[in-house]
């Protein structure tokens, strides 16, 4: 999918929320643990009932990896349920991986390529030619970790290097890689008043922003540092919308928290129109 | 597995080897295609002709994940086999994840307690929260990137923050994370002589030390800088070894290059008899 067409999405739909697939089987409804895949029962059930609400899917991969080869089945089964049914639908495979050249390579291609996924999350610790290989794939794009949500954020990325905070360095250099325009860049709610700075170094680029509900990060701060003119905001919640309810009326229950955040996203979008 | 038989079977193998198990179903001998679960063929029959010389295996996951549901049924079945048949061989999930802390979790379950492996390498970038939930696990160990083996670590890892390299204040902080006993540490074989430093910082710490063979490391030039009292050193290799030969006889072939290695280590260990 290009950043064009997703663009497109967003306006067409009037939101940029992406939603964060994390299924955990202690927290969805008890009834669809009898199904024979209740990882992927409540996955479909929860896009049905949100895809016109939002204009991308995240699956972290570590919830279905948790499940080993049943979690691998499922993650599978969402992507190819995904790209038939809902192929203008944004997917991010959240799997964080980052590896020497050839490795790397073959992460790519099995999130990118064979899985089908529009794009992946990527680690920056290993510097450039860890990343590269992801960024080789036509109309596929690679989500480099810039500055996360999490406390440990403030660890390394917010430390001085060469003049330069660390997450600054990785927006910096990452702008000089082979295929640069397929990179976009993960960047924390919780965090939504370095988005200036931010988007000094990377005016346009695509931000996905974890950590909006469950973390305690605010839509209306990030749209206001982080906005640019085509948007440019992938807002993310994952806990916040799929785990409203544990009765048999979650995907409505979901929705409806979805289309909260979409009526508060299209209050933002007014301001570019 | 404890640090302390892990250090007992070095000294009765005389051996500080790891073996990576990284499969690429376009290197292995032709014939195996055939066979079912051809990577899990691949790695019993190199297992079976190695482990005497060797302490430890690590498959890299990409190479599994990037074939999908089956690679995944391979690792878990390679794993299985190895626990079973041989329980004092020490072994690496080279996965190099890192998540926020409920995510780590999640990864952290599926690789010790899921899987079964005795450590996993995860990447520093998040900070404390994304590292520490890996060291909950009894005799379980976290392997933690400090400076890699590959030409992208000069990107960030060796850049000085705060007075220090990037790569030493990961060794530094990470010492006074909870549970700080079951760390060790990737130490790149081509920047063996950073060693003398990181001793300084870590004397007593594992480090696992990729690079040596194809990526060029030198292993005397390691031993020289990184051996510690208790050895403290498990020195990888995998395309040298594993793809010694494409023929039927590729796991004889194999046990040469590993024993290779194993006579040129019984060699280093010398001096700390």
């Amino acid at each position: 999918m290009t950043t064009a067409a997703l663009i497109e999405q967003i306006r067409l739909k009037k939101s940029f929320l992406c939603i964060g697939l994390d299924v955990d089987l202690n927290k969805i409804p008890k009834h669809l643990l009898e199904e024979e895949d209740p990882i992927f029962a409540f996955n479909k059930e929860i896009i049905d009932a949100t895809h016109h609400l939002c204009v991308a899917y995240k699956p972290n991969t570590a919830f279905y990896e948790a499940y080993g080869i049943k979690g691998w089945k499922a993650l599978e089964k969402t992507i190819n349920y995904l790209n038939a049914n809902y192929p203008y639908i944004f997917t991010i495979a959240d799997a964080k991986r980052g590896d020497i050249g050839n490795t790397s390579t073959m992460y790519a291609k099995a999130f990118l390529e064979d899985l089908g996924f529009d794009s992946v999350t990527v680690a920056p610790y290993m510097g450039k030619d860890s990343v590269e290989p992801f960024l080789a794939f036509k109309d596929k794009h690679t989500i480099l970790l810039a500055l996360t949500s999490n406390e440990g954020a403030y660890d390394y990325q917010t430390k001085i290097i060469e003049g330069k905070e660390l997450y600054k360095q990785v927006l910096e250099t990452s702008k000089t890689y082979a295929n640069a325009e397929n990179l976009m860049y993960v960047v924390g709610a919780t965090k939504a008043s370095f988005l200036t700075d931010i988007r000094k170094i990377i005016p346009d680029s695509f931000l996905l922003v974890p950590g909006v509900g469950a973390q305690g990060g605010s839509l209306k701060e990030v749209c206001r540092y982080g906005m640019s003119k085509n948007i440019g905001l992938l807002i993310n919640s994952s806990r916040g919308i799929i785990y409203a309810s544990s009765d048999r009326n979650f995907a409505q229950a979901a929705a409806i928290k979805a289309k909260e955040l979409q009526v508060q996203m299209e209050d933002e979008l007014k301001v570019l129109s």
